[in-house]
Parts: C-alpha cells; structure tokens; sequence
C-alpha cells in the first residue's frame, strides 16, 4: 500500500476512488540532509507527506537558529498559517536526515477538500496537530528544560536519537553546554543506581 | 442577525438553509461569574460559543491553580482532544465574568459536518486555535515574562483589562509578586519618560 494512502488510513476510512484522487495530485520527492523546504518570509504553496527521515521547524533569534518543532515520519507538515493563508511564513523546515517526502500543490489539497474522507482527514490531523502544539506549551509552562529532558528520557523520545544536541538544546531553550551538564549529571546518577 | 450566525461569517459564507440547521442544535445559557463549566478529568461533550463574558482554561500544578488560556467573546470554546475523542479533559474551564453562553451537544456538531459550510468553519476554526496556541509557545520559547507583559501593554491585549492580576501572573509563568514589581517598574519608567 503506498505509505501516505497506509497513513490516512490511521485516520479515516479511505474509499478506493477517493485514493485514486488523491494519488494523482502527490508527487515523490528526494531530498539530501540539510536542505531547507521552506524560508521565513516565502509563502509556503505545497503540503508535504513525509514518507521517510526527519524534518526540524525552526526560526531565527538575535542571528542563532532555535528549533521548534520537529517532524518523524509518517506524517504531514506544511507552514499551515501561511499555506491556508497565503501570508508569509514564519519559520524555517530543513531536512535533518535524508529525506523521501511527497508533496501537493496548495490548489489540489483545497480542491480535495470537496472529497469528505480528505476534507475529515484534514480537520483531525489540524486537531492533533492543535494537540500536540497544546502539550508542548503545557510542557514548557509546568516544567524545566531539565524536567523536559528527563521526560524525554523516560518516554524514550525519538527526538534524543535523532536530533543533535544544539538542536535539542534550542528546543528545550538552553545553551548546549547546559544541556550537556544535565546529561552528565542524568549518566552520572544512573552509574550510581547500577 | 444572531451572534453566532455573525462570527460564522467571520471565517466563511453561510447559506440561509445551513444556518437554519445549525440554530435548531444551539442552547443559550446564562452563567454567573465563577461557575467551573469544564472540570480536568470528565468527558467534554458540548461545543460553546462565548457571545459576551469572559472565559479562562486553567490546569492545577501542586495545588495551585496555572491559567493556560483566555477566551474572549465573541468565540468558540471547548476541551478540543476531549471533545473529539472521548478522553478526559486536561484542563478546567470557568466563567471570570457573568457570560451569555451558545452551546451545542457533540452529537450535533459532529452530525453538522456534514453540511460543507459548517465543516468548513469548524476546519478554519481549527486551524486559527493552532495558530495562536503556536504564537504562546513561539513567545514563552523566546521571550521572558517581563516582555512578554511588555508586548501585552504594547498590543493594548484584552487581558490586561479582564484577568485577574494573580491569574495573568500563573498565565506568564511568574508569582504574582513579581508581576506586581514588572508592573511598577514599568510604571515608573513612563513616568519618567512624560
């Protein structure tokens, strides 16, 4: 089954003649590590599946690079205020790992909205995205970057393989010296428990 | 024209007969200021819309009370990752206000979508909460809570008006003591400057 149709399926029900609707407005696309997708300031015009790799979401603070967000497959991203509105977007996305990524033009994922499974898709993926966004600021509210990092930890969080650590550190809004001490400390207790 | 009908129309066009569907599942309550509609831990089954009052999300970390969100009328409400899947709420909900109050059953608003204007609402909704739940993470990612109380007096932000300062104290990740102090300082200044 091709990998986008497999993971809209973990969403809604997709007829076969829906898919072939959908299938004939994705194009497959190979991308090395560290290309940017996107740019601050450029409209984002296209949704992209990302099939295979790691993407990262990021700005600009005082000329240093801070992630935001980050991307593991399978799954759909797009500069969504920017490609629903046709404003400027206001972040970064550059491929963290070699990429397979399909993309569709802005035209055709509106016009697919006609299509109720696609247009149902859209809206719960908007929701969860909502979602995670939520948990995310509900982590940074209640807890340190040190508490989020033991989290990670504990949850075997992906983003600890596959993100490299200035990275990381950004994301969790220290120095990567500081994130280093945390990590230091978190071996050092371990060694202590074994 | 109704207030809901009104904000319908801020996101889409809205067809009389469409309306006339989406009336007939619409209650109007009246709350007095103070009244928990939303409690962590239940079911939120209702989707609301706030014509006048003013609404505040809150999360309780080691007993006391953290505000996360404000909602401002006139718009919509509801405890989203709850509502949609059935899963216990994460956050309490109440009235900082006496509030008139639209609410309509889960069961509506799901049988609604499938009248093309009110999906198509509900995903632009969706979209814009996604939106600004993104812009309070991007500000606490890279702001401190002083400028982000600065950009508040800056923007001229409703919530200076309406919430309580030991509310927006908890909602800027800061004892309300220290607010008290970014307060006066920032009072000074100006009087300095005049």
């Amino acid at each position: 089954m091709h990998p986008f149709r497999k993971y809209i399926h973990t969403y809604i029900e997709l007829p076969e003649s829906d898919w072939t609707e959908i299938e004939a407005c994705l194009s497959r696309y190979e991308y090395k590590k560290g290309v940017v997708l996107l740019e601050e300031g450029k409209i984002c015009k296209k949704l992209y599946f990302l099939e295979s790799g790691f993407m990262r979401f990021y700005t600009y603070k005082d000329g240093t690079d801070v992630s935001k967000f980050f991307t593991a497959p399978p799954y759909c991203f797009t500069s969504q205020r920017s490609f629903a509105n046709d404003l400027p977007a206001q972040e970064n996305v550059d491929t963290l790992e070699d990429c397979v990524i399909w993309e569709m033009s802005k035209e055709d994922a509106f016009k697919l909205l006609d299509i109720k499974s696609w247009n149902t898709f859209v809206r719960k993926l908007t929701e969860e995205v909502q979602y995670f966004t939520e948990q995310i600021l509900e982590e940074i509210q209640n807890k340190t970057a040190e508490e989020r990092y033991l989290t990670m930890i504990e949850e075997g969080n992906i983003l600890l393989q596959k993100v490299p650590l200035k990275h990381l550190a950004s994301y969790l809004g220290i120095a990567p010296q500081s994130l280093s001490r945390i990590r230091k400390k978190y071996m050092d207790d371990q060694r202590k428990l074994t």
